[in-house]
This record gives C-alpha cells, sequence and structure tokens, in this order.
C-alpha cells in the first residue's frame, strides 16, 4: 500500500426530508447566493423546499448554469456577489453546477485574473467563500471533494483544478430529488459514477485490500441498481444506493493508498470541449478503448475486476480481461450511453485536434504510469472509431 | 436506507515515516503534552521519532496510561495541563492511550465535576483541548472517531462518551509502529475491528447495499490478514491493510443509513469493569452468545454475512446462520483469544453483578432493536459460559 493523507471534512446530511436542515446549517443572517442550472428545481417543488428553510438568511438567485459550465457564466455570478455582498453559496443541482458553484466561491476571493484558478490547477487558490450543496443528481461525486471542472466557452477548453477551500461545507442529498431526472441524465449519471470507481481501480496491484473491495463494492452496487433507476424512477433504495455510491465513489477513500488512471476522464474532457459531448458520453467511449490499448498493463486489475465484479468463470487471464471489458461496454450500451465515437457523428478526422488540445493542455504523460503519450491517444481514439 | 449524518474532519496521514509530519500538523510554538501508556515507546523509537518532530514546540511528557484508562489516572493529567499551560495534547499509543487524551482534553476544559463527562455520554462537553494521534495498535478505531471509553477504577465502571469536540485534528498511521506488539495484543486488537464491524451489520437488513459491502470488504480483509499478523509480524502489507481496516470499521462510515447493535460491547465493557478482561476477550465471548439468543431476529443478516463473509455453501437458513456463528468463534480462537466465560475464570456466580451493574448504567434496553433486557443478558451470559 503507498503512504497517503486522507481529509474530508465535508458534513453529509442524507434522506428524506433533509433539505429543511439548512436552517440548521446556513448561519443566522447570512447574505445567500442560490445557483442552480436550467430551472428545473422550479418545476419539481425543489426550489420551493430550499426557500421555505431559508427565513433566516437573506437570499437571491443565479439560475442559468449550463451543463458543462461556462467560465464566462460564473464571471457574471462574481460581478452579482460583489454587487450583492453575499457571504455564502447555496449549489442546488449536479455536478455541473457545483463545480460552477466551487469556481465562482474561489473566484469571489481571488485578486487576479480568475483564469489562473483554471491555469495553475487550483494552487493558486488562497480562500473561497463558504458553499453548501443540495444534490439533485447522483453522479460526478462533487458534493463530497474538493474538485471541479469549467469550461471555457470561448477557447473550448474544459478543465479542472482542486482546492481544500472549495470543499462543501455541508451536501444534502435526498435520493427523491433524482426521480424526476430525463433517462439520458440518469444513464450519464450512472456511467460517470462507474467510471469514477474504474479509474482509481483497473490500474495495477499496490496491496490495498480495503480498497480494492470498497471498490468492487461500488461496482457491483452500481451494475443492479443502475438499470433498476431507469426501470423504476421512484424506487427509493434504488436512488438511495446509487447516489450514496456516487458520493462514495469520488471523496478520496477509494484513492488512498493506491494509483489512479484517469486517462479516460482527461482525454475525455476534450471531446466535450471541443465537440460538446456529455461528460457520461466521453467515458463510455474512452475507457474501453484506453483499456484495450493497454490491456498488457492492466490485465491483472482487469482479471480481478472481471472475476469479482463480473463473476467470469473463464481460466485465461487474457480473455477474462477481454470478456471484462466488453461486459462494461454491453453495460454501458443498457444504460443508453453509446461507447463508439461514430455513434456521436464523430471520425477520425477528430484526431489531429483532439490531440493539439492535449499538448496545448500538457497532458502529455496520462494514465496510472504516466506513459500515454497524446499519440498514444491519437491510436487509442482510433480503436473508439 | 435510514436518513443519517456523515461527517468526519479527522485528518489520516498513513504510511512509512508519516511521523516525521508531526511537525506541520502540530502548530509552531504550541505547549505539547504527549500522553502514552506503559512505555513501550520508548524501547521501540516510537517516542524517539515523533520527539525528532517537535523542535518547533515545547513538549513535556505524561506517561503510564493504562489499558482500559482509569478515569483518576486522566485527572491527574488535567492537573499538569492546567499547571503547565499545555494547550495540544498528542497521544502516541492504542485506543486506551487515545481515548485517555480525548477525556483529559474534554476534562481540562470542563468547569463542572468531570464525571458529568461520562454521565452525560459526552452532551456536557462543550469544548475541549486540541489533540493529534500518533497510533500504535490496530484496534479501537479511536484514532478517527469522536468517542472515548474511561473506566473510574473505584467504583469499576467502564463507561463511554461521545463528543465531536474530542475528535482528533489528525491521526498518524504508521503500519511499521505495530510490528513490535506482543501477540495477545494483536489478537484482541483483530477480534476488537472484527467485531465493531460485525456490530454495525448483523442487524437486519436495511437496504443499504453499499455499507453492507463496505462491511463485508472489512470482515474478509481482516479474516485474512488477522491471522497473518501473528504469523508475519514485519509483514507490512499485512499491518497496512489491517491498520486502515479498524479505522474503516468504526468511522461512521458503516453506520450511515443502518441499524446498529452494540450489546456486545455493552455487555462486554461490564465485564472489563468488574472483572479485568481485555476489552478484545469480552467481545469474542459476548458477540457468539447474543447471535445465538437472538438467532431468529438475525438470521437474515447472519445468513448474508455466513454466505458472503465465509461462502458457506448449505442451503437452510438456520443452518448457514448457525455455522456462521461457529466460523465467527473458530475465528477467535485461532486469533488466540477463548470465547467463553469459563475460559477465563468466570462462572454463573458473576451473572447477577454483571446485570446489577447494566441496571446501574441504565443499559436496560440494548441491541438494535432495544429489546434486550438485563434479564435477557442474564440468559445470554448462561450461554456465554
Amino acid at each position: 500500500m503507498n503512504n497517503f493523507n486522507f481529509y474530508n471534512p465535508t458534513k453529509i446530511i442524507f434522506g428524506r426530508g433533509q433539505i429543511a436542515s439548512l436552517q440548521h446549517e446556513i448561519p443566522a443572517g447570512a447574505r445567500v447566493l442560490i445557483t442552480y442550472g436550467g430551472g428545473s428545481i422550479k418545476k419539481n417543488g425543489i426550489f420551493e423546499q430550499v426557500t421555505a428553510a431559508l427565513e433566516h438568511v437573506t437570499w437571491t438567485e443565479f439560475g442559468g448554469i449550463e451543463a458543462n459550465p461556462h467560465f464566462e457564466t460564473c464571471l457574471r455570478a462574481v460581478e452579482r456577489i460583489k454587487a450583492e455582498q453575499i457571504d455564502f453559496l447555496l449549489a442546488v443541482g449536479g455536478g455541473s453546477v457545483i463545480d460552477a458553484t466551487k469556481f465562482i466561491a474561489a473566484a469571489a476571493r481571488y485578486q487576479g485574473d480568475p483564469w489562473d484558478i483554471i491555469a495553475t490547477f487550483g494552487t493558486a487558490v488562497t480562500g473561497a467563500l463558504p458553499l453548501g450543496c443540495v444534490l439533485t443528481l447522483a453522479a460526478t461525486g462533487s458534493e463530497m471533494n474538493p474538485t471541479a471542472v469549467v469550461t471555457r466557452a470561448e477557447t473550448r477548453d474544459k478543465l479542472f483544478f482542486n482546492s481544500d477551500h472549495v470543499r462543501p461545507k455541508f451536501s444534502i442529498l435526498d435520493p427523491r430529488n433524482t426521480y424526476s431526472l430525463p433517462a439520458r441524465q440518469v444513464g450519464n449519471g450512472v456511467v460517470d459514477s462507474f467510471v469514477h470507481v474504474l479509474e482509481q481501480y483497473v490500474t495495477y496491484p499496490a496491496g490495498a485490500k480495503v480498497q480494492d473491495r470498497f471498490a468492487e463494492s461500488l461496482l457491483s452496487t452500481i451494475i443492479e441498481e443502475g438499470p433498476k433507476a431507469l426501470q423504476e424512477p421512484d424506487n427509493y433504495d434504488v436512488r438511495a444506493n446509487l447516489m450514496w455510491s456516487a458520493t462514495m465513489a469520488l471523496n478520496g477513500l477509494l484513492a488512498t493508498g493506491t494509483p489512479s488512471d484517469w486517462a479516460s476522464h482527461l482525454i475525455g474532457q476534450e471531446l466535450t470541449g471541443l465537440y460538446g459531448l456529455d461528460h457520461g458520453q466521453t467515458l463510455a467511449i474512452m475507457m474501453p478503448a484506453i483499456w484495450t490499448y493497454k490491456l498488457e498493463q492492466k490485465r491483472e486489475k482487469l482479471v480481478q475486476y472481471g472475476q469479482r465484479v463480473w463473476h467470469i468463470q473463464e481460466t485465461d487471464p487474457t480473455l477474462i480481461a477481454t470478456l471484462a471489458i466488453e461486459r462494461t461496454r454491453e453495460f454501458f450500451e443498457t444504460l443508453g450511453v453509446k461507447t463508439r465515437l461514430s455513434d456521436y457523428g464523430l471520425d477520425a478526422k477528430i484526431i489531429p485536434e483532439v490531440i493539439a488540445k492535449l499538448h496545448q493542455h500538457q497532458f502529455v504523460q496520462l494514465g496510472e504510469r504516466g506513459d500515454i503519450t497524446p499519440e498514444d491517444a491519437a491510436d487509442i481514439l482510433q480503436l473508439a472509431l
């Protein structure tokens, strides 16, 4: 097991009716900005529940945060914060709204060019407005981690940053708030949380038995519950298990003492930045292709995954690994998320543009061994056509 | 899944050589009291590593904290703190030292009779000195939770309290610091961490798939690694997996959204308070007896445990449950921890005294359903003879 630090002070408030606890979690007299996305929270009753629990504060709202939130949109929120002396941010939404709110929280306290926050991967952040979350989508894990991903629309750059300063003070997870999501978002969310686990698991063995088994616990649960969420959208325990799996998948626990990959995410980000694919779609495309390209290096963990998670009974390691990749692809397809670039109307012509972006972003040593270059990525994208 | 809150801000610093990070974790200029037990840390090099990392602070020491730490000993430490204006506590040891240090931290800031802290189960605590830990034994999980158990020697009362104020700011876990432990402490520690998981798992089903599988992950790992720790005391990965399992077993994660039992602990505490049995010994005695007594109510989870953790292939649920209890008892015995009262020279004559203590402590509604009375406990103790 490798050395590690683990620190996660976000308070999770989970279950039916928990939005009411906002009255205890946000300090009395705070000046709150409620951030949200396309406005579905105004139709499904969530906004009403939130504001009913905010009688002890002054609040105002900032809606219209898009999926893959734009840097430019965030800057408009920062202007509002400065104009209205906001001192607490409440993100009500999924990963995009929470990520945007993290960036807004940091940018509101940053003196220089706010793009520095992204350009330094977060090391420039020295403070942030406090923020809390009301989660409405099980997917990104942003509700319990220090990471955010923001897109600069102008230059089509989708990039992440990390800072302990933007960890949510609290996150409220009521599984019922995910009942009314469209199937496409549910499918993407299940793929996203599943791939988060895999990025921290299908690497090489590090003697970390607890972390491996925790990863397998989440994978098995997501495999059982993911399809059910599409079939029985109002099944509380299904939604609860998916929601808790997604949070656990990316709160730092699985990464303790183990190597991580993240190549699917970093190449996938370029596909979203350049061509607007959903985040979950890019992962469903990239992960099987990367595994196929790196089968030899990843074989030992692919075999463990195939045996323990998919219960593959074959004996030849390469066959087990290959079947594990196939099962994974089939699982994504079952969720309605296609796994080939061609399924989204993309062909080999995109490859040079993606490679140029990887170079521009200095993502030139990807994967758990740092040995995936942009030129390898070109070969991987060929496998993903 | 039941509603829950999860909050755990303790920073874990895990791995080889991590004691050196004390220089960053304790504020410069602090006045530190190092608390420890019987003095083994002065023979095995741990004390030397600790003090080498404390050049930036003023430190003094308080040794001699006993197993099942005494209230009376803690009060002597509180006097030292007041006399020497100590403002940071550093516990170097296992669960007993950490528990004592938590109590000392709370008592040093408490105005009334310090026994109030225990008598109110911690609700009287409104503040505490900050504390950090260097862990030397994988067992209690105290390094990442808000709980402490203290014994009043005078009255033979062993009781716990909880307070967020005594959560460690950080805990340093270097698995090598457990290499030199005596076999008896290793065996007790393995039983303790294993039973912590079971107290939160063998209850009744609550639809919490992630929590169940996390519990099974820890149980399977402890079963594999526990005996190895006795056979290969210097095997780093064995010690690392046991250490991380013990921390994960009682940091709040398994209890999220699920019922908990704790009857083995609460009856077992009386056995330690009255007769001085090791904590792990009392658990190894009580848990099989409670399960046998409550087999019908616990059958569904005992079956799940028997199938998923012990891979029992039988089909009759009662038989699987019975075999699961047997396997558990055998596992404890394999670790050198006996599972009968008679193994420790105790017989049925103790029962009235234990029952009187349960009444005195108002532990009159134990177990996950609150239906184990002291009279049930008498029957359970009969089964444990």
